[in-house]
């Protein structure tokens, strides 16, 4: 069973923790007032917040505690909390979904080998495609977390700066909206200002995983991000996907990742299986196309960089991770065309542009546009549901 | 007078916001209390908070109404708080400082157009100094918040990695650590997600400005910032000053700033006098060298871009400000070798070492080393007072 976390209201009622079952959310502010947890010890006012944040500080020993329960509850053959239906099973229906994390910092990395490489290639075709410090740290940059939305919230096309035809700066609505699949990472566990978090402790400060939409404004990007690095072309809006899965849900999923060639570091030398089987599909609903077309399909195995390594990284200069704060791996891309994570790639640039079932082709978003990524492991035995995001004008 | 707001407390007490003058805090839930801000209906709970967020969410009219009433208190020749002595005047030196804000997003901008061009003729020596984008919108990138800290908290030497003699990345404690002489502002009011602040609008979403030291290590930022912007290289730490001073208080000091050819695109073409004249200093005090010794002297009408500026570049895009929020000035230096704000313009990238009074020498910064920024406006009408760190193993 997933149960991801999240935040949920129904009409007349505030926002509170609930966790996904299928097309029902069971609700843990009620599932508490049960009783159902008072052996456990925990604060059930944490269920009562319109954030998972109280709830993760609680800490992993009482968020495994409430899962481990939550699993006897619903495999109990005598069904304990079907006697309060509706009281305890909110139809997903009926409720509203909401952003489910108050995210501190948000670290954006570029993590996936093949991604790197294939901007590499297009921005830099007379070099190597990667350049020389990417196998030696995980590179990353701080992104925006004022803007992070969730999933369905509708997505304005951003205005811009970028080159004209005579490469002149002009400012209009981005002509070059891209989607780009990422994981996010949200940190369940703080540590502290000067004090590094060594590799293989690394997992117990991530309290569970999310689909992630970096949508970016390629134009605008290009433009501004010499030498500091993508800012507006970024910072305008990203989606994370309602429903938190907790790291403990993925443990059958673990696998070794790549060989890492050269041999890291020993800070980011991690031990065990820390990377994940997770599968990845990004859909494509255009108002002239409005069936769903899968326009790639790929897996989280393709990350060079596992998130211990990312966190031991971040903080091995003693800055300091906060509960709420969000990593995100960067665009996930596979070797294969059809398994690019974002259109910059799938176009390549531009220059080939994707065919739809109609005719209809697409090098970036148009109005109209939705994007839908969905996450799963193992024949749907995890589910990370989806993050989806329509373009406006 | 200045009345920088800032937040402190004393033996036995909560912190809570109080206003500077001079080596005394005048507390100012305490003159809530005894009904000196009973007209002017604001919620006096907001001066128990151990941040300003809840005062600047008053809105500017209230705040601005507050700091009239301080004004004609103190103005008033009866002197009508005297009488409370020291239950309203606290003695600085018996009060703790506490970091003012709750920080949302940091954004570091790249305003000074001598401290670009010098970072410019350093690293591409055969190149033009400025990108060039760098004339036509304010460069920026986001930076960490949750490592920002108050003056006076000791700096941590980061560990990293960076690249030995030969050329290969090595991880130990930094050998360029430096500081960065910034202004930062503090948003007091909030932006909406999809809607631009118009330029000349942006300043009412200023609450007030801090001196803001983004202490970085060069080795480590050199190595890693290729292609996405710094990251460890700078966000181990950020001192601010503790007293935050209000926009109002600098209304006499507006300057025009520098010609700005070319043209700036429409949405950045402010006008009036969106400058300040606003006088900065770094000292530093070594073992060896324990007075205090100038080390550079500088303004910050050197900046091309101004505050306002800054933010109606960060939202055109539709990126939201929240109150909280923190943008920096990025380093400001000024045209003469003895005005340039970081060391790594000092010692011209450590080739040309500054000489101490004791013979000692410098290119970054050693252990045990102080670095103190002050600044004034109008021999000393406004003072920011200062931000202090000194240089731990």
């Amino acid at each position: 069973m997933t149960l991801p976390y999240g935040i949920f209201s129904t009409a007349g009622s505030s926002p509170r923790v609930g966790v996904q079952l299928g097309n029902q959310i069971l609700d843990l502010d009620m599932v508490g007032r049960l009783a159902f947890f008072d052996d456990l010890e925990i604060d059930l006012a944490v269920f009562t917040k319109p954030v998972l944040n109280d709830f993760m500080e609680l800490g992993k020993t009482a968020c495994q505690a409430v899962r481990k329960r939550l699993i006897e509850l619903l495999n109990d053959p005598e069904k304990p909390l079907d006697g309060f239906g509706d009281f305890v099973f909110i139809d997903a229906a009926s409720a509203t979904l909401h952003l489910p994390i108050r995210i501190g910092d948000y670290t954006d990395f570029y993590a996936s080998e093949e991604h790197a490489s294939n901007v590499g290639r297009m921005f830099r075709p007379q070099a190597e495609p990667l350049l020389p410090n990417w196998k030696h740290l995980p590179v990353a940059y701080h992104g925006r977390a004022s803007s992070i939305v969730v999933s369905g919230t509708p997505i304005k096309r951003p205005n811009g700066q970028f080159l004209g035809p005579d490469q002149q700066p002009v400012f209009g609505p981005s002509r070059a909206l891209d989607f780009e699949l990422e994981l996010g990472i949200v940190i369940g566990k703080p540590s502290k200002l000067g004090e590094p978090v060594l590799v293989d402790e690394a997992e117990s400060h991530i309290f569970g995983l999310v689909l992630f939409n970096d949508w970016s404004a390629r134009d605008i990007q290009r433009w501004e991000y010499q030498p500091l690095g993508p800012f507006l072309g970024k910072n305008f809006v990203s989606s994370i996907s309602p429903w938190v899965v907790p790291l403990e849900a993925l443990d059958r999923f673990r696998i070794d990742g790549p060989k890492q060639e050269p041999t890291p570091l020993p800070y980011l030398q991690s031990t065990g299986k820390k990377h994940f089987d997770i599968e990845l599909e990004v859909v494509l609903k255009t108002p002239g196309n409005p069936q769903e077309i899968v326009i790639s399909r790929t897996n989280t195995c393709h990350l060079y960089w596992n998130a211990a390594q990312m966190i031991a990284h971040h903080t091995v200069n003693g800055c300091n991770l906060n509960v709420g704060d969000l990593l995100a791996t960067g665009t996930i891309s596979g070797s294969s065309p059809d398994s690019y994570g974002s259109l910059l790639e799938l176009s390549w640039n531009g220059n080939r542009p994707l065919t739809l079932p109609n005719g209809e082709t697409r090098t970036f978003l148009h109005n109209g546009d939705t994007v839908i990524f969905r996450g799963w492991a193992g024949d749907d035995e995890v589910s990370f549901g989806e993050v989806i995001g329509k373009i406006n004008a």
